[in-house]
Order: structure tokens, then sequence, then C-alpha cells
């Protein structure tokens, strides 16, 4: 058998894989953005069985380039316009690669310390970059915490919130009465299924009618629908507004609806997973207005757009306790000094798992080789290229442009005054399908009020104005072909 | 500003990060085990507030060393011998290296085929690994796939489980009926932490008795209990068995509790987080007697003594689709032809969150490495030096040796018997604590019938037969002196 790897195997397999990373970075370009493989076909090539004895490392690496590599999606490649972008860069994954080498376990604070407390600077350091408020740090009554995603963050929310409402008596006996949770047709489908998960129902998750000229939440509407929700006898228990929805990037008006949320004493969440980082640039802070004043949780994730590699999404709350009252146990083996002081933070009682990561590591060295002027130049380096295609869109009469796209998302839908919505439709998912197809570049689409548009996320530190104005020629040329 | 970092910076940092974990791990035994930093003491290191401008990537490596490494526990060290291992080896972080290097994101096939399919590759392989049976593979009714931990696991088998209870009800209705599940006292907390969160709530745990001798759940009293609550117009939803407990590694009767399962139309779900892996020794198969015929949904963890570092557990269904209609939703922006063709598997339907890693690549690196021989005498090797351990336990006198103890954890007792049980479990405690403080070793303990033992954990790649004969002496030395 192979045995354990030696720290000197380690230090030559380990440069042969820093190599391999570096070298894909070099030549991303020539990979087609979006894999060409069919169903099956990864799978069909690798071993039905396990391998009895050990292999050589150097086999694993062979396979990934032959077997591996055609079946990948290439979500780093400059090309890549689709869903919203997921940063990987060095310094987060050198970050991620001293988590995984030093394999400490944070789920307390007693069982890595260090875990715990980078953790809590961090996060105290990114609220202050994003101009998060104060109540929000871990000094205060609030406090972060890395989630594996939104998705996390939002059941973690509402299950804090389902505590708050029923004053505990969910964690005891479950849910007993109807409860309701509030979003709009845009909100992230990640909230139906954290309504599904703790028990609310979806039939429970209230869709409130969006502003069809800013597609935000419309909060008079919210208004109405709690009204009815009390009068029926349900617990209105959480209403979760969007600041950058996944389809659009269109913003609620958090302060609005805040104000109807604190009228009713419901928790409301703020999910600015994907254009919450924009913060960090001062003229963007506008999003985030209401925030301070109303928010109960605000989740955004630095694994989307601010260069930390997937999985990295900081959940802050303004008065930690329900979400702690909600998730803890102490069970006697996690008994240890350091928690029974209360001196000490214990994040396994923050989140769903009880184990964690180092995860604190990768954020940390991404905010320090970047520092906080390195985060703007890459923020509002993307939002310029996401403008500059949308006055190319603006401009050309063939495309009508989605406005606003305040972020580095834009949408847009190709005009085919010939043909029915559902005609074009038809049309624009199967031109987009073979642009897709070509491996050039890749970009997915959503529909606003029936009809089909097409996304461009731009983010990748690969993409240079060149790759954008590239795509844009390439989509003219397809669409008006 | 530093600008993104190049791939030839990525080169140059990435070979020192790389001789950074090997230097850690050769020198690894110069670390005291357990930190021995006091409450708050990293983070006053560390600066207030973030950085406006970009630092050279030298700076992290070196306040990595001077600040945070003397608030870290290392969980690699040989003489780590507390909670259960958290195996990290160098092809796992390898593995997990180019994950991070990749940063793609398989939440459905078409984002990374590859990502999905080997995946479903290496879960098949585990299961034949285990000799787990057929209808756990993808291409039979069941599947496996990678959470981040047995928490997560025990939730999504908690939400399939109620799915099914409640023909499909729970997830557009939410949770309308009193729901119950049952575990033994021995049951991990994250079992009751799963109730409370999908909704059914902590008094709805019923808690089974155990068989005094094996600490093992009692058929009769689970029958009797769903029994009861039937009667009083309750559904009863799931019951855990585990094979391995936290706290002593006791085994449940998974068959006699499966038939009362089978009997009663109760989901069973088996947690052997810790002792499932050691199935891949056909002389332990026994341990997973009755989960062919019975379980529902079982859950095992590589990241614990699989030699994978974490996050990496993996649960099977024996039928998937009670877990994919409890969990799937579809909005239009992950629309694509492969998903609607139901060819293929979208894994974001298995799991909580939306987002996934690619984390298979650390599992299938681990399993190649080693291969299946290699993995057994990883197991074998530790669970000789556990019994080697005991045997020395059993023969001082000045001990009282918990039994059984199939796995690589010893439970065991110093015996005080001028003094009270409370009084000696204070001063086990205390003892305990000053061992751990001295940083030589770490263990945990635990409590059994109201009574403090000691856990000695053995699975570090890096321990060997000096280190637990040290570890034996210092305890000794420390509790009879």
């Amino acid at each position: 058998m192979s045995g354990h790897m030696s720290p000197e195997e380690f230090r030559r397999f380990g440069r042969q894989v820093v190599d391999w990373i570096a070298d894909y970075y070099a030549g991303i370009e020539s990979h087609p953005v979006r894999s060409q493989v069919r169903p099956g076909q990864v799978r069909a090539q690798l071993p039905a069985h396990p391998p009895e004895r050990g292999e050589p490392f150097e086999q694993v690496l062979r396979d990934l380039d032959a077997v591996l590599m055609p079946g990948v999606t290439h979500w780093q490649h400059p090309n890549f316009f689709a869903y919203f972008p997921a940063n990987a860069t060095g310094p987060a994954i050198l970050g991620d690669l001293l988590s995984s080498g030093l394999g400490v376990q944070g789920m307390v604070w007693a069982t890595s310390p260090a875990c715990t407390e980078l953790e809590t600077v961090v996060v105290d350091w990114l609220a202050e970059l994003l101009g998060l408020p104060e109540h929000f740090r871990t000094d205060a009554a609030g406090g972060g915490v890395i989630q594996d995603s939104a998705s996390s963050a939002a059941l973690v929310a509402a299950l804090a919130a389902l505590h708050r409402a029923s004053g505990g008596r969910v964690a005891r006996e479950g849910i007993t009465r109807r409860h309701t949770l509030y979003v709009s047709a845009h909100t992230h489908s990640s909230l139906e299924r954290a309504a599904r998960m703790v028990g609310v129902g979806a039939d429970n998750v209230r869709v409130v009618d969006v502003d069809p000229a800013t597609l935000g939440m419309d909060p008079a509407h919210l208004a109405a629908l709690i009204a009815e929700d009390l009068a029926a006898g349900a617990v209105p228990t959480m209403v979760c507004a969007t600041v950058g929805t996944t389809s659009t990037t269109a913003i609620d008006p958090v302060r609005a609806i805040g104000e109807v949320c604190r009228a009713r004493g419901v928790w409301l969440h703020v999910d600015a997973a994907y254009a919450g980082v924009a913060a960090v640039c001062p003229e963007l802070r506008w999003i985030n207005d209401g925030v301070a004043e109303f928010a109960d949780s605000y989740c955004t994730n630095p694994h989307k757009w601010l260069l930390t590699n997937f999985d990295c999404s900081v959940l802050w709350m303004a008065d930690r306790a329900p979400m702690i009252d909600a998730l803890s146990i102490l069970p006697e083996y996690l008994r240890n000094p350091a928690t029974t002081s209360g001196e000490v933070i214990d994040y396994r009682d923050w989140q769903v798992p009880l184990g964690r990561r180092f995860r604190s590591l990768k954020l940390w060295s991404v905010l320090r080789w970047y520092g906080a002027e390195g985060l703007r130049e890459h923020i509002r380096g993307t939002i310029g290229l996401a403008q500059e295609f949308a006055s190319w869109v603006r401009d050309d009469p063939r495309f009508e442009l989605l406005e606003p796209h305040p972020f580095a998302l834009v949408c847009f839908r190709p005009r085919f005054p010939e043909l029915s919505t559902e005609e074009a439709d038809e049309r624009i998912f199967a031109i987009m399908e073979s642009l897709n197809e070509s491996g050039e570049l890749y970009l997915t689409h959503t529909k606003v009020d029936g009809r089909m548009l097409l996304r461009v996320a731009i983010g990748s530190p690969q993409t240079e104005q060149r790759h954008v104005r590239a795509a844009w020629k390439r989509i003219q040329e397809a669409f008006t072909a």
C-alpha cells in the first residue's frame, strides 16, 4: 500500500498542484467556457469500482486533465457571464489551503480559539468595510458569522425569527400555529426552501407584489397581506427584503419594508447575497438604506463578487440572542470551562452544522491582500464594464435594455417584432443555448413579466474590457443573423 | 493597490504555503496540542480595523505564525485524543486545493458536469467499499451525496421522513400535526437540533431507553413509545439509530429497531458518522447489520476517520424521491435542458444550501492514493492502538474500563474509592483539565449513568504506538499522583 503521504511527498505533489493551478489560470482562455460533455460522459470514463491498491498521485492529476477537465464549466473564465460570479482568487485559494492544511475543527472556541477569534475579527472588519451598523458588531448585541451560503443564512434567520415570534415555543413544541413569511416573486428560491425546511410550508410564503418599474417589493401590499394574515389568526414571522435580486439585481425598498415590519413586530431579513459587497464603495452605500434602522439579519456573500472562493457567506444579526437560543444545545462531551464561563463565542450555535472549517483564513487573506482599496477597485471595475456593456445594448435598437442596472449584471432582450412573445422566447432560448454550446461565452436567462431576458453578469477577476466587447459582438451577431 | 495575484505570484506564494504545511506536519510535535491562549488573546493582537491598502502575502504568513498559531489547537497532532479525529492527509488537502483552484460551483449538473458525475462515482465507490446495499447506489432508487456534516445529513433525512410521513403535506402546509422523532440518550445532539429546525420541536423528540450493558437503544421500549404516540394521535416520523455513538461508540441494534420501524412505517435514519467508515474492513461489516434491510438513510463521515479533511460527510438514501420532493424548487434562472430532460442529477436538491464546492475531488484523491488496502490499514492500525491502550487500562486496577470498545475510542474512569461520585467527577475533570493545559496531550470526557468517563480517541495518521504509550504513562501519573 501507499501509506500516508510524507511531508516531503506533500511538498513535491503540492508544488505540482500549485503549478497546475497557476497554469490553469494562465491558460484559462483555451477552454470552452461551458463544458461540452453529454450527460454520463465523465462518469463513463471513470472506473466503476474503487482501486484496491493505492495509486501514484500523478495519476490523479493525469485523470483530472484527461477525464474531468472536459466536464468542467469554467466559472473563473473571463467569458463566464452566467448566474452570478463565483470569484476565486490567489489569496483566497491560499487561505483555504491553509485551512485544509491545519485541519482544525472550530465548532466551539475551545477546539481552536484562533478559528473563532479570527472569524470575529474578519466579520467585524467586513461590517466596517460595508458601512453596516455598529450593532451588527460582535462587541454589541449582534455579530457576524461565516455560513456556507445565503440559503443556510436564510434558514438560520428564519429559525431565529420563529424563535422570537413564538417566544421560544417553536424550539420546544415545534410549529403549532400558522406562521407566515413574506417574499416577492423575485426573492431567491432559498427563502421558499427555508420556509419548507423549518416547517412553515410553501403555502404560508406570501408573495408580495412588486412595483413594475423597479421590480422592488411593494410595502403597501406587504402591509395589507400582514394585516390579512393577522386577521386570519396567523403569526406573521419574517419578511425577506432583497438588495440585488438574483433575477435582475432589483432592490427592495428596505426602509419602507422595515417600517411595516417594525409596526407589526415582524423579523426583517435582508438578503444581499450578491450585491451587498458593493457597499465597500461609499458611493454605493445607498443600497443598504434602512438596514441600520430595521434589519434583524443581513447576509452577503464574499464568495460571489468579493474575490473569495466558495463557500463564504456572511450573516449578521442585530441581536444574536434569538438565533443562539434557537440553535443551542450543550451535550456533555462539548462542555468546557471557556464555554461555561460565557466569555467566548461558540459559533456552532450560529449555524446548521456542528463542525466548521477555518473559513475565516481565506477571507482574512483576501481582505489583507487587496485592502479596502483593492476591493473597491474590483467592484468599480466590474460595474464599469457592465455599464459600458449596457450602453452598447442601449444604443442598439435591435435590443431592449432593462433599467436600472446599478451593479454588474445587465439584463436585456433581443427584439423580434415579427414574433409572438412565446415564439420570441423560444428563439432567444435556442440562440442562447447555441452561444453557450459554442464554448465562447456563457450567459443565462431569466423571466420578468412572463418575458425572457438574457443576463450578462460581469465579475470575474479575469474579465477585461476586450472580453466584454467580444461577447457583445458575438451576441449581436447571433441574435441578428 | 496590489491588484489581482498573477499566476506567477500564485506559483511563488503557493509554494510558500505548501512548504509551510509540509514544515507544519514535519514539526507538529513541537506545538502544545491544545492551544494555551486565554479568551480574547488572539483577537487582541489583530488590528481592530481592516487594512486600507493591500499587504504583501508574506505578512499573512508572518501573522499566521506569530498571532494565530498560538491560538490553534492541533487536531492533526499525534497526541490529539479528544472528541473524534478529524483526519487531514496530503491527498485530501491537495484534492481540496484543486477544488478551491478550479472554483466551480456544482449546484446543478449543468453548472459543471464533472463536479456532479465525479461525486456520483465516489459515493458509489464508497458504498461498495463499505459493503452498503446495492439500492444505496445511484443507478438504483437511492444514491449518495456529500454533505458538510452529519448534522446537515440528519436534517435532510428528517425532511425526507416528514415528507414521506405527511404525503408531501409538510412541504406545502408546514407542520400541522404532532410529529415525533425517536433517539436514545446517547444519540448525537444534532438529532434534537434537527427536530427543532424542522419545526417538530424538542418536546417531540422521544428518548428511548438503552440496554445498560451495551448502551444500545432498547427496541421494545421504542415500540412501546411509538404505540403510545400513535394512540395519542401523533405521527411517529423518524427513528435515529446510531452505529458508534459520540459518547462511547455504542451501537444501537439496527436490525431490531428496523423491524419496529418497518411495522409502523417509520423512517429509519442510521447515524454512523464516526464508525461507519470502519466497514471498509470486512471483519467489521457486522456493525451495519440490518442497514441493508431496514435503513431509509445512512450517514458516515470520511472527514472523521477516513483520512479526508473536513468537510466531507456522505449521506445515502434507500429511495431518493422523498428527499428530492421535499427539497426541490426550480426557479427560472436555473432551468436548463439537462435538468429538464431528467437525465442528470442536480445535487442542490439533496442538501440544505444551493451552492456546492467540488468536494468529491478530495474524497477521490484519498480513495485513489490509499486504495481499499490503505484505508483498511489505517482503520485496523488505529483500532489496534486503541485495543492496546484498552488492555493497559484493563490491567491497571486503579482504573475501570468501559466495555465494549470495538473501534478506536477507549472510555475509562480512574477509581477514587475514597470519594463520592460527585467528588470523583470533579477530581477527574480537574486533572483532565490540567493534563490538557500541559499541552502534552488532549483528551475529553463524557458522562454515562451520571458518572464521568475519560475518552481517548485514537485516529490521527500521525499517531504511533510511542505516542499512545506516552499518553498512557502521563495519564497514569496524573491520576495516581
